[in-house]
């Protein structure tokens, strides 16, 4: 049956027959269909022989055929009609559970100019796309040269997330308590009221390491980027590490062997390398940690430039699905959608997000005090009572620490989750930043609680030194085997079995099969990983100067384990276009700043330090004056730094200001006509 | 004579009589002179009843009649030939050496355009100015609603420093030495190679001090802004300083009251107020430099936003008249002007400047220590001889140093300014910012170099609480008799009997008494004198809580004295519009962070507190732990809320996003054909 032409609703869809294009993956597709096939294009300019599958829809298998044809109706719709503007195929069996969506050209068109890419212009340079300019741009007849992949797809999600009910509206084939109010959004209101009626499933192509961008779009490739670059960045301070490590090795044999044995060893148990190498050492990496990431901004932005996402213009662009507000004229942009005054998302923010995950890190600090009086406690009952039994006991206080702070991570990412639905952000970048703050925040706290215990605390720098060379190696080890070892034998023996795979596979199947890889877990994890492991050589270098050989091995290997896992055993994930790491560049730099302090009082608190204070009669107060003093330079000495480095390097600077330029320029050109239904929004304010 | 007639050059200039308009100040202008008028505009839009006079320029009395015949059809030739397209009035006797200039509306609003000012649109908002639009603005056609005064005065000044030959020229009665090269800045080329041939005087007009921005432009009013706004912030801790006072005072006497003399009074001679009192005004001064910054940030952004000064283009105007650099295609903007390229200007400040300004600030150093070093000489010399001609000695060190100081400060001025102009700015804004901040840096140096020496080396709290009380009183009144009663008598006694001012005086005089005035100092005397308050405010209040109330008594006759001052003892200063306070805003910002070490340090040195660690049984080590403990919380609370607090108020950045929205449509909605003669800059850099 074809699809749609059952129901004249006020949409105007009309189901339409494919027609067969040689060669393309479509034509495997559309062979193996039966009779409905894409819907059809509105626009002539969009006619095109050959239609490319980007996103499959994959339906609950409880949805009715009734649905299904209206969903497949709603997403071939014009935009003007409430549609998403997208092409839409009902799939290998027109009842089956599934819809293949395509994008035609108009509609990528417009949805770049709405996003605000830059792409190549005539002359070679990157512009801001307009629409209206189409013609001179490079490839713009040619949607597979001129979008990457990745962008394609992630503006057919764009479309699908951006379908609104035009007017309260039933589902049909779905109970009446299912209405959709005006505006609601159709696809979120539908995973929520309708038990995930809706869930986006990917194509996936095998693609090579070296095209993320084009494959999987900007934020993973900005991943990739910064891993690639810090672990270039990592060899200066490796190579001293290991330079240190050597000399300081043969000073101390010298010295033992000049003392010989008269002194004892007792003094010398401590095996850290030398003083001077220590300072030396700490110096390094905290000025070595400002230069990396200011020269990774200008990288960023030089990458950002070439991928066209310099000039986003998400503030400009339809809200995020989730987001709910009063209708009103958005006083930019003057369209109509709904609003959410900021100063009750700052409200909410400051009366309930803050509390709330100061009480979770409370909670980290509450377990780790049980933790260590749960600790003492076995202690001091296995030595009254000496039994086996009670030997056990010594055990149980980490057991329980383990499974308190494994819940308490659980909780929290629920908690923060729902704490950012409810601040209730405009942008998707803004919601991404704001979860990704909270859960950091709370992770980072977590990892480097007992850390900060040692160092701060207990005072106890050969503890550190020994807790610290264990994180390292362990954590590595587990990290490398559970991220990818496990995903990898999962697949190999228990998942692939079932997915039966051939060559000649129609396009469908392959789809299919994709689809019941694990959904991408998202960045975080990588992120995260990178991040503690910076904190550790940043905050305690000077402890451990093995440090960044250690890391240096461990993201060679890395790179790969993460190329393979990306592009292997997850689905493929949606990326929208982004101009940077968000908050992520921000987190590394703190740690940058954070680490002077951590590192001076580390090197305070080193005996040999104290010893040499001693011998040459330096009281305690005057090596803290003097510790204190070289802290203030140091930080003063990386704040210089980073405002004399430029965030992004000339010819970027040139090009954005000739973009902006442009913009000025056009605005000055233009005779504004309609400008009579601009805003008014504070006019008692203008007199302030 | 018809001055420009008897000459047919290229430019298409054409003398010619002015018509005269009832009752304007030009109609008592043109009633003075005889035949020759205003030059002839081109535009038939511009063409006026009344034209105002805006701007004299006064040439030297060795300038002969030709060149000035030169200059005028020069000034008065439309721009596409090369002129300034004003309007130029020879003055009242037409071989004088004065010219009086005026501006059409067509330059006006070209200027206004071309500097990016914001103007009321139609709708009542405040939107880009744009040439092609000017019917939709408000008052677009009476320019003296249109644009403040000071806004038009710069304009001319703007237009006549634009002045550049288009071809290598001869100035007319000028020795041949003196030839123009293309492109060469005419008045800067005849400030500098004929010797000051020209001489922009400025009009005066009486004005209130409530419409600062209109008669003297935003930077000024930026200044009394900042300056009223500063003032009241200072009731808080002003009021807190008193309570302060008050209480430790009536706290001491009843600690006296019941030790009676028992403990005796040598412990107590220490008259500062108690430690609790020290620490609660230290920690409240510190947060309030933090918030008060913030708040005029916002402050900041509302005046400018309201002075339409929020979007200015300088960086795709004309470089600044000073600018030289080969010939070239600015990739910004597209037009042929001069380019410098930026790393050579890096280079310049890096090798050159910062070493000199190293070396003056080391001098002020080496003579502080030659100082102390005299003293110490001078002191022996009296004790060992005990004459009364070796009493005299004691003064010497003193004298020299003051004299020193006197001569380090005035070489330095002039090596700054130097240097500034070897650093090449392309900007006004640029130049002025380099320059401020290298004066800056070293008075502030000067200012304080010594009392961080007797806080920080001496460490001596009473003493610099005696010195801190005195530097305020004294200079303070120094200040105020210096800036103000001195000119005050100076003009009254010396030069005003030699100005006989008549109402009816015909505008020229005016203008020509006007002319006689000091030419006015710039704000960075009264900037410096407020970040120096701020500095004994934030740095050093603890030792001294009345510090505050001083300030506020002194700033209440400030206000005063500076608006008397700028409107009456000095010349009018050209303005040019600025958006925010620039390079004084970052160094009150340092400043405010700066003041938590230094508070830190001060509560540590306090006698009381030393003595409560001592009770306490808190050893120095200890004491100063906590010390850098507070210090480094401290710093973490004042960056949040620097951070929480937005720099600009909602309903601005709502009107910001609206105007860079309106922009990036009007981009999008433009086909651009002429745009192949866009710019390739680095085809190699574009696949880094």
């Amino acid at each position: 049956m074809k699809a749609g032409e059952d129901e004249g609703g006020p949409v105007c869809w009309k189901g339409s027959e494919v027609k067969p294009a040689g060669g393309s993956l479509l034509s495997r597709l559309s062979a193996t269909v039966s009779a409905p096939g894409w819907s059809k294009v509105s626009c002539p300019c969009c006619m095109s022989e050959r239609v490319e599958p980007l996103v499959m829809v994959q339906l609950r298998a409880d949805v009715g055929p009734e649905t299904k044809r209206w969903l497949l109706r709603l997403i071939g719709a014009s935009q003007k009609d409430g549609g998403a503007g997208l092409l839409a195929h009902p799939g290998e069996d027109a009842t089956g559970d599934i819809i293949v969506v395509s994008a035609p050209r108009c509609t990528l068109l417009r949805a770049t100019e709405e996003l605000g890419l830059c792409k190549t212009y005539q002359n070679g340079e990157m512009e801001a796309f307009s629409y209206n300019d189409r013609d001179n741009f490079k490839d713009s007849e040619n949607m597979e040269e001129f979008l990457t992949l990745a962008e394609r797809q992630y503006m057919v999600k764009y479309e699908l997330d951006g379908l609104r009910a035009q007017r309260d509206l039933r589902i049909p084939g779905l109970p009446d308590s299912c209405t959709l109010h005006k505006r609601d959004n159709i696809c979120e209101s539908s995973k929520q009221e309708a038990h995930e009626l809706v869930n986006h499933l990917l194509l996936g192509q095998s693609s090579s390491v070296y095209s993320v961008n084009r494959y999987f779009g900007s934020s993973v490739a900005f991943y990739f980027s910064f891993l690639d670059f810090y672990t270039w960045s990592l060899l200066p301070p490796a190579l001293l590490g290991l330079l240190i490590t050597y000399f300081s090795a043969s000073v101390q044999k010298e010295v033992v062997e000049s003392v010989s044995g008269s002194q004892g060893s007792g003094d010398q148990d401590d095996s850290g390398p030398g003083v001077s190498g220590h300072m030396l050492q700490a110096v390094f990496s905290m000025l070595w940690s400002t230069v990396f990431m200011e020269l990774w901004k200008r990288r960023s932005a030089s990458l950002s430039y070439r991928w066209g996402t310099l000039h986003l213009a998400e503030r400009f662009a339809e809200p995020r699905p989730g987001f709910h507000g009063d209708l009103g004229v958005n006083p930019v942009t003057g369209r109509v959608e709904p609003l959410f005054p900021e100063w009750q998302r700052d409200l909410r923010m400051a009366v309930v997000s803050v509390p709330v995950v100061g009480l979770f890190l409370g909670l980290v600090v509450f377990g780790m005090t049980g933790f260590y009086w749960g600790e003492a406690l076995a202690q001091q009952l296995t030595e009254d009572w000496g039994s086996l039994l009670s030997q056990t006991l010594l055990f149980l206080p980490s057991i329980l620490h383990i499974v308190y702070t494994n819940m308490l991570a659980t909780a929290y990412r629920k908690v923060a989750q729902f704490l950012t639905e409810f601040e209730n952000h405009r942008e998707e970048s803004a919601f991404q930043n704001h979860l990704t703050a909270k859960v950091l925040v709370f992770t980072f706290f977590n990892y480097f609680a007992v850390l900060f215990h040692i160092a701060f605390f207990k005072q106890d720098v050969p503890l550190l030194r020994k807790r610290l060379s264990s994180l390292l190696i362990i954590t590595q080890l587990i990290n490398q085997v559970t991220e990818v070892v496990i995903p990898f034998l999962v697949d190999r023996f228990i998942s692939a079995p079932h997915r039966t795979e051939r060559e000649d596979d129609p396009q469908e199947d392959k789809f299919r099969n994709q689809g019941k890889l694990p959904p991408f877990p998202g960045l975080f994890g990588e992120y995260i990983e990178l991040l503690v492991q910076f904190g550790y050589l940043s905050l305690f270098s000077c402890v451990f100067p093995l440090t960044a050989v250690l890391l240096l091995l461990n993201n060679l290997t890395e790179i790969r384990s993460d190329a393979y896992k990306i592009c292997k055993l997850f689905r493929k994930p949606f990326c929208p276009p982004v101009a940077n790491m968000g908050v992520w560049q921000i987190a590394f730099e703190v740690l940058s700043f954070v680490s002077v302090v951590s590192n001076c009082w580390l090197l305070l608190l080193s005996p040999q330090l104290q010893r040499m204070g001693e011998e040459g009669g330096m009281s305690g107060t005057n090596l803290l004056l003097a510790a204190v003093l070289v802290e203030h330079v140091l930080i003063f000495i990386k704040i210089i730094m980073s405002v004399l480095i430029p965030d992004e390097p000339d010819w970027i600077r040139k090009k954005r200001e000739h973009i902006e330029y442009s913009s000025m320029q056009a605005l000055r050109q233009q005779v504004r006509l309609a400008s009579t239904l601009s805003f008014h929004l504070h006019p008692a304010s203008f007199f302030l």
